[in-house]
Parts: structure tokens; C-alpha cells; sequence
């Protein structure tokens, strides 16, 4: 039997079925009386001391088992827990509403995760589907059921869930779950996330889950998001093999990581990670990237009451300096407003957020604020070589306009006689249509282009690509796209700047050789998807990646250029 | 004494400082209660019966003083005030919560008026400042309080006020009312759009007007938003003769209506009018245009509970074309979704309404709608020059889709043996950056291009210009847009084809002399602004214009692009 579902991770994997089911969790709906009260509040100290305990556990499992990246998934768990806003939003829940302590935590989880869940960045709504999961912890405990997780499989096993959890991905091991399979969720997920990362094959959005029974044969294809339960024995051997032959290919690429990304006629292409936080850094090293393509600083915003103090972010920022060891590292000035709100900063509601007042928006109207973050990244370039990257600029009085303020900082930095490399590279991203169409003009001001694909997608073709019920209308290989990305990448070597890539579709590996066509020079991704990018860079040559350019650039449709990039891949057994 | 506000409509008057002050509507707090709630709805009846007794009245003046145009407003007024949902609406708030009818008639205005106000298109808010009004009528005579209006007005004046409503400006008299001045409102303000169309200078947004006394002599300067109050004897003089000057101007325009729009080298240009109802084509004829750029035909969609049947547009899109008497009269499918919110539709409710689920998206996900009208659309080609246009366009496959649909419809019809004109025109707006981009693939598969440069604008620039935290960097003279437009007229031109454009931008007389250097076809624009285009287009060689194209081209900003299109038209007198 043949399942459609979406693809969430790609490869072959063979297994037995494991069903994966939770029990739910019953919110009682009784209210507590006055007296009542402070009893109803003890019940959730008691539910923090064992959720706190039990993350701590799987902390110390994961750094024995995993290592130190993987542990500090749960040290945030922890922290986030023990967000005063969080406990202070269920007790008066309780003390004013007269809620009961669960359904009081059910709201106030509600609203922290519905903050990060609407966000446009993959990045930041992961952390919406982690306080789920600290929620969903803390309910549990405070009604005696058993806690997620998997570290209780094994075997070798087909994982089949509804949906995955944070903490039942993050306690998930890879020499046991084969492959995933789930009834909800996308591409976007935080199981098809996770799935990549731990380059898992899987399938995501089979509707349900009821055509599966433990122990069934089944096989994951996650590159064609197809599922197939009890084969026949000839076709489970054949998919036996293939899985084998993933494996292997899987093996080859870690091996591989450290190898240049020079194609096979010697065209060296940059190969960097996007990053979230500084400790992420080392990660990407050890994934192959040779420089940050894109530091996110809005953490920095987004985790504190208060604005970030310029010696926090100082700190920060040289420490990703000092760990990429003299490599690139690109830090793009905050990106918030719009779909990322902030405690520290009160920004309006709107209609149309990502038409709003965000990004360099901000940081131009608050040099408050932006002075503050262009001194500690003066301060932090005496410690490697860092790069500042403005985003959302839609015009050439906004990059003079910011260009002038680190002039200033500059200016005020040198009379207090603190070090910075005078000559910072300065570069923007280029995410608005208009600032693609006047690269020619742009260019002359900056040191360098990085295009956000996802932004400049949406834009360009005016959707929205949350918006399900439009989502087969973002199309990233839409022929207008290309276009852009080609003038944006003339433009700036025409003026011997540089342009790189950290949109996603940097890292789809169907757009890669098109990509390298159009002249990019850099291209930056997530740690994960750098090995399988990097394999792709080193079987090709530059001049077919040319010709495979121009011709895609003479096609009318995404579809089009899709399948005929695919085509290639294939032939070159790259897909 | 100068004070400085915003440009609401131009040209230059002088006069006496008559403040309008309205006695302002105090909603009562009580409840009915339930044995009272018969009595209070009531109270709605008997208002409701005076104010369509006093906009009857209105209509009568205006049909007799103004004409058919001015007439149909309160004609429209009286419609809305009997739509039955905003009786049910205050009826059920009275009954059901017990709120006393006037607080019951505010809130249920408030909510209707939202709908609309909430809109992108200028028109469509229009009729938001309508439902407002006629809601403060109602409470007025609920209250006893005098209705609104300006007819009791004498002698010549400069009419200040908070803010008009569109009973106060349509009992104007301009006779009487030389120019305005409001402390609210901005460019696109109620009060500005009619002092457009009475062509009376005004000046809006001066905060507030404290500073005003009755009888202050002020001198209105339209064009640069300035109000001067009580200048020298010498100013006084130097203005009255500007104010004569500009009603020279005014009356003259008036005259060369009917002329041609062809440049002093011989150009012809198609100067055609925007329209948002079949009966609105005969007052773009009168104002000069030649055809019908652009008919919404949301209206239609807008005003009913129920989709409106083919019959019904058959016989709107007919009257058109024949009140056209064979001129071109493109009309657009419908535009609706995002914040186009439709009784008769249940559209989803959305993050992002601008890059959501709107216009062509809905028709071609939506055949059973988009047949009707695109039926009714082929039948009523049959009794004059019908374009039919496709909004929101940004792939080759929708052109494809629609146009297959299209091909259905007229097998039908020649099935059913009904008339049509087979080789009717086909076009697309151009608004989605994508489009603009890939207009060469694009002018393979249609008639015509017609450019929205608000949507277009919005788009590339990621502006929402209906968000004030941002409203500056919403500049349709950026570089960046310029070069599409240029990138989108060339593509159809290579192609034998051709380019309109339906946005605000063909309105500005600052943008034209550059519009028509880079070789736009076609003008449409509200009616009213025809003269002022029309006599600019004559005024000038296209030669000239190529030239100040070209050099606009080559400009970094919107704003050093901006300065010098006012200072060619400056030296040519015709600013």
C-alpha cells in the first residue's frame, strides 16, 4: 500500500512500523475557590521542580550520548521554564480568573507560543513549538501522566506520530528511529525540521495515521514524500538496498566536510552557515561551513525585558568572532517588527505586517537603539572578521542614512579609543523587489549583496507564504525570481562587490547548480543541509552550471525550471 | 500668519475664514430596559423616516443644482440607509444586550463602516466616509440635533473645519466655498477627494484650528499645503491675483475637455477614465475621457448578500460599452479578497490580507464565480469595445487558466448561439513585482498591460502605504518602480503590444512629462483629473519627455527623481 504525504527529509529508510501515541491531555475545566487559591498555585511549584528535574536528566543523557548541542536544547528548555513571565501569567491566571492551575497553564502557554508560532522565520517559530512542549511537560506532570519521549524504543523502527514534539525528537536515537512518518505537519515543521537535521528520511502530512499497525514493513521515500507499507519481498529488497546505499551516501558527505567547495573545474564558491545565537557557530564549523553567511541577532532582542546592553551584545558578537577564527561572519543588524514582537519594544499592530514598519525601519527611527548595536559590532570586528549586513533596505537614503550612523559610532569609538577594524565590511540584504531592480545603484554603496530568498519571494510575488491556502503560488524558481537574482549577481560584479545567498533556497540542492550558474559566491545555510549542498558544488563544473543557467532562464514557468534542474541532477546521480 | 499642512487638492484661493463647527454627538449610556425595548426601537423608525425625509430633499437640490452626478450620492445614501442588515444590526444589539438605540446605531455603523474604511482602494473607502455619515444623520435626529450640512453658508469663503463628511461637502456650493482647510484627514481624506472633484484648493491635516477666527482673511495654497491667515496688504493683492489666475486655469482646462490628447509634436495618447459603476462612464465622458481605462466591477460583488447573476452584469457591463459609444472600456474581473471583505463570500480571514487569497487567485480557484462574470463580460462585448482584464496577475500558468476558462465560456455561448465579439481584447494589470519582471514571457499571451501602480508600488517597495508608521517610504517615483514601469512598456511594445497604466500614478501631473517619455500608451485616472493631464500632455513634445525619461532614469532617489520632474514642469509653467 502507497501513501502520498509531503517530503519532510530526504533518503530511503526501511523499518518496522513503531506507532507513536500520546495520551492526551485533559484539561479539567472546574474553577478553584478563594481559599482554594494558594493550594491550586502549589500544585504548579511542585509540576516546575519535576519538569525542571526531568529536563535535566535528559540534559545530561543527551550531552553523554549527543554532545553539547543537542544538551542545549534542553539547558533553553530550562530556561524558558523558568521565565518569570510565564509562572507570574498562570498565577494571577488562577488568583484573579480563579482557573485551575491546568487550564490556567494551557492559556498562558497559548499566548508565549502563539508569539514565536506566527512568526515568518523558520527559526524563530521553532521556539514557538519548544514552549508547546514545555507547556504540554509542566500539564502532564501536574496530572500524574507519563512524559513524552522515546528513549524507550528500540530496535530498528519506522516512527509513525500524529506530530513530534521537541522533547520527543530531541530524546529520539538515530540508531534506532529509521525513519518518521507523520499525519500532520509540512516541510516547515518541527519534526521535519529535526528530521533534517539528524538526516533521518521522512514524511510529513499522510492525514492520519490509522492505515499503519506496529510491526507492518514499511518504507519511508522521503525525497518523494511517499510511504509504502508491506511491500512485496522483491520491492523491500530493492528498497533495502537503496537505504543502504543512502546510508553510505550519508557517510560520504560527513566524510567530505571538511573538503573544499570548489567545483571540479576549480571554482571556489563559499559555503556558510546561517546561525541563531553565538554557541551555534562551532556547530556550523563542524558541519563545513567556512564562514556565518547570516548571524540573526533578534534573539538578542527577543529574550530580555530590556533592550540588549551594549557590552551583552559586544560579548556575543566577538565570541562568534573568536570561533569562526578569522573566517567570515556576517551579522545582520536586528530584523524585527512585523510578525516578531518584543517585550523590550512597543511596536504597533498591523494590518499588513510584512508591509510594515520593521527591520532597518526601525533601527533608522531609533538610532537609540541601533547606535547601540553598530558600537558592540565595532568593538567585536577587533576580534575577526566580522561583517555588518542592514536588512530590508528598499532604498539608497536608507543605507546612507545607516552608513552615516556607523560613521558616528565609528567617530565616538576612535575618540574613546577602543579598537575596531576601520575597514568593516558593510553589506545589505537584498529581500525588497525594489532593491533587487536598483542594485546597479546600491552596489555602489555597499561592500556586498545577500539575497534573502524567502522575503524577496514574497514580495515579488505577493504571497504570503504562511498563507495556506495560497501556498503552491510561492514558487522560488519562478522565472521573475530568477531574473532578479541574476541582475542582483551582475550588478555587484560589475562593480567587484560580491554577492551571497541565506534564503532557504541557498540550501534546496535543486536550485544549486542554477545558483552557481548565475555567478553566486556565497551560499548560506542551515549547519545541516551544508554537506549534501557542499557534494553537489564538488561533482559539478562551473561551465555546465552555466549552460544549465541559461537555459532555465529562457523558460516561462517554476514548474519548468524545476523539473528540468531536477533532470540534470538525476542524470548526474545528485538526486 | 502661515501654517503648514498637507496638499489636499491644488490651486490657489482667497477669501474669508467661515469656521464649521458641529455640535458634537454625545452617545447616551443607558439601558433599556426589557418592557422599553419595543419603545426604543421605535425611536430608530421614526429617525430613520427623517433622514430619508432630509436626503431626499438633498437629492432633489443636488439634481436640480448640480446634476445627475452629484444627485446619485444621495440617491446611493438612501439605499444604504435601508439596507436591512443595518436595521437588523441595531435592532438585535437593542434587544439582545438592551444598549439604548443610539449607542446601538454607533456600533453597528462602526462595524459596517470598518469594512470599508479598512480598504486599499481609495473608492472603496470612499463608501466607508458614506456608511459614517449617514450613521451621524441617524443619531443627529434620534438626538434632535440639527443635521449636517453647508447650504446656509453665504459670500465668498474658506470653509475650515475639523473634517468634512460627504453630506457636508456635497450640499457645497462653490460659489460660495472658494477654498478649504481641515484640521484631520490627509490626501486621501474624504474632504481632499471631493475638493478634487469641485476642483476648490485645500489644504488638510493644519492639527487643528484654534488659530482661525470668522472673518480672518486666509489665503489657501493647494499646491504646497500652505494656508496663509491675514497676510500683508501686499500679499493679500499678489494672491488675490494668483486665485484669479488659477480660475482662468480651471476654466480653461474646462474648455479643451473635449479636445484631443495629442503632444505639440503630434503624439496621440489614450486618455481614458477609471470608473467604479456602469452609470459613472457618462461623467468620464463629459470630464474628457476617450475610453474607459479601468471599471471595477467590485460593486457588484459588494452590494448584495448574494453572488450577482450573469443577467445582472450582463446588463452593467452593457450599459458601459454603449454609454461608450464604441470607445475602448477595459474591465477588470473581480478584484476582491484581502481587504476586500464580501457578504456574499466567506473569505478567510488572513495575516497578510496584501500577499494573501485575492483577485484572480479566488476566480481561478473559484470557476463557478468567474464564469459568470466572464460570460457575462463576452455578451456584452457585443455593444461596444469591451477589453477584459485580469487582476493580480503573476505567473504565466494564471494567464493560461483564465484564458482557458475564457475559451470555455465562448463555446458556450456559441453553443447557446449568443452574441459576442470573437476576437474580444485580453490584458492583465500589472502589479505583482513577477509580472513587471517577466512581462516578456507575459506579452506573449495577452492584448494589453494595464500598469497599478498602487499595488505595484506597495509590492516592490514592501510598503503598505496605508500605514502611517511608514507612509514616507511609500514613493511611487522610486527608481526602482520607474525602471519596471520602463522594463513593462518596452516588453509590450517589442511585442506589438500595448501599456496602459490605472493607478494613482497616471493621475500625477508631476509623473506625466516621465510617463510618457517612457512610452505609456494610455492614461486612466479618475475623471476629475482628466483637464489637468490632458492639458499637460498638450502642452509638451514627446521628444522633450523622452528626454526627461531618460535623465529621471539615471537618478539614485525618488526624491532627487521627484525635484526635477517639478522643476521641468515649473519652467513650462505648468505646475
Amino acid at each position: 500500500m502507497r501513501i502520498q504525504g509531503i517530503s519532510g527529509s530526504r533518503g530511503v529508510a526501511v523499518g518496522n512500523v513503531y506507532r507513536y501515541i500520546q495520551e492526551e491531555i485533559v484539561i479539567p475545566d472546574y474553577n478553584v475557590t478563594e481559599d482554594k487559591v494558594e493550594e491550586e498555585i502549589g500544585k504548579f511549584a511542585t509540576a516546575m521542580a519535576s519538569t525542571l528535574k526531568q529536563l535535566d536528566t535528559i540534559r545530561k543523557k543527551a550531552l553523554d550520548e549527543m554532545g553539547p548541542e543537542e544538551a542545549a536544547i534542553f539547558e533553553a528548555h530550562m530556561q524558558i521554564a523558568q521565565d518569570p513571565s510565564l509562572s507570574d501569567g498562570i498565577k494571577s491566571l488562577v488568583e484573579s480568573s480563579h482557573m485551575n492551575v491546568v487550564a490556567a497553564t494551557a492559556q498562558t502557554i497559548e499566548t508565549f507560543a502563539n508569539i514565536f508560532l506566527g512568526m515568518e522565520d523558520a527559526y524563530m517559530r521553532e521556539r514557538g513549538a519548544d514552549i508547546k512542549d514545555i507547556g504540554d511537560r509542566l500539564m502532564r506532570n501536574m496530572l500524574g501522566m507519563n512524559p513524552r519521549g522515546l528513549s524507550h524504543i528500540s530496535g530498528e523502527v519506522i516512527l509513525v506520530a500524529h506530530d513530534l514534539a521537541p522533547s520527543d525528537t530531541a530524546s529520539l536515537d538515530k540508531a534506532v528511529v529509521k525513519g518518521i512518518v507523520t499525519a500532520a505537519g509540512g516541510p516547515t515543521s518541527h519534526a521535519a525540521i529535526m528530521a533534517r537535521t539528524l538526516e533521518i528520511p521522512a514524511v510529513m502530512g499522510v492525514g492520519d495515521i490509522e492505515s499503519f499497525a506496529d510491526g507492518d514493513k514499511a518504507v519511508v521515500l522521503g525525497t518523494d514524500g511517499i510511504v509504502e507499507i508491506n511491500p512485496s519481498d522483491a520491492d523491500w529488497t530493492e528498497y533495502t538496498n537503496q537505504a543502504l546505499a543512502f546510508q553510505e551516501e550519508l557517510k560520504r558527505l560527513r566524510e567530505s566536510a571538511n573538503l573544499e567547495a570548489t567545483t571540479i573545474d576549480g571554482h571556489h564558491v563559499e559555503l556558510f552557515g546561517n546561525i541563531g545565537k553565538a554557541k551555534d557557530a562551532k556547530h556550523a564549523l563542524t558541519m563545513g561551513a567556512q564562514g556565518i553567511g547570516l548571524y540573526r541577532t533578534e534573539f538578542l532582542y527577543m529574550e530580555n525585558d530590556e533592550l540588549p546592553a551594549e557590552e551583552i551584545q559586544f560579548e556575543e558578537y566577538k565570541k562568534v568572532a573568536q570561533d569562526m577564527k578569522g573566517q567570515p561572519v556576517i551579522i545582520r543588524t536586528m530584523d524585527i517588527g512585523g510578525d516578531k514582537e518584543l517585550k523590550c519594544l512597543d511596536l504597533p499592530s498591523e494590518m499588513n505586517p510584512f508591509l510594515g514598519y520593521r527591520a532597518i525601519r526601525i533601527s533608522l527611527n531609533r538610532p537609540d537603539i541601533f547606535k547601540v548595536q553598530l558600537r558592540a559590532l565595532l568593538r567585536a570586528s577587533a576580534f575577526g572578521d566580522i561583517h555588518i549586513m542592514y536588512p530590508m533596505i528598499a532604498s539608497v537614503e536608507e543605507v546612507k542614512q545607516a552608513n552615516a550612523m556607523l560613521s558616528e559610532c565609528k567617530e565616538e569609538l576612535e575618540a574613546e579609543g577602543k579598537d575596531f577594524n576601520k575597514d568593516i565590511k558593510v553589506g545589505i540584504m537584498i529581500e525588497v523587489p525594489a532593491a533587487a531592480v536598483i542594485s546597479p545603484i546600491l552596489a555602489k554603496y555597499v561592500d556586498f549583496f545577500s539575497i534573502g530568498t524567502n522575503d524577496l519571494c514574497q514580495y515579488t510575488l505577493a504571497v504570503d507564504r504562511m498563507n495556506e491556502a495560497i501556498g503552491s503560488l510561492y514558487q522560488p524558481l519562478h522565472p521573475g525570481v530568477l531574473r532578479l537574482i541574476k541582475h542582483v549577481i551582475d550588478a555587484s560584479h560589475e562593480q567587484g562587490k560580491f554577492t551571497g545567498m541565506c534564503g532557504e533556497l541557498a540550501s534546496d540542492p535543486v536550485a544549486t547548480m542554477i545558483l552557481l550558474g548565475l555567478g553566486l559566491d556565497e551560499f548560506s545555510m542551515t549547519a545541516s543541509s551544508i554537506p549534501l549542498i557542499k557534494n553537489i558544488l564538488r561533482s559539478v563544473s562551473k561551465t555546465e552550471c552555466e549552460e544549465v543557467a541559461n537555459k532555465a532562464l529562457t523558460m516561462d514557468t517554476a514548474e519548468e525550471i524545476t523539473e528540468y534542474a531536477k533532470s540534470v541532477l538525476a542524470e548526474k546521480g545528485l538526486l
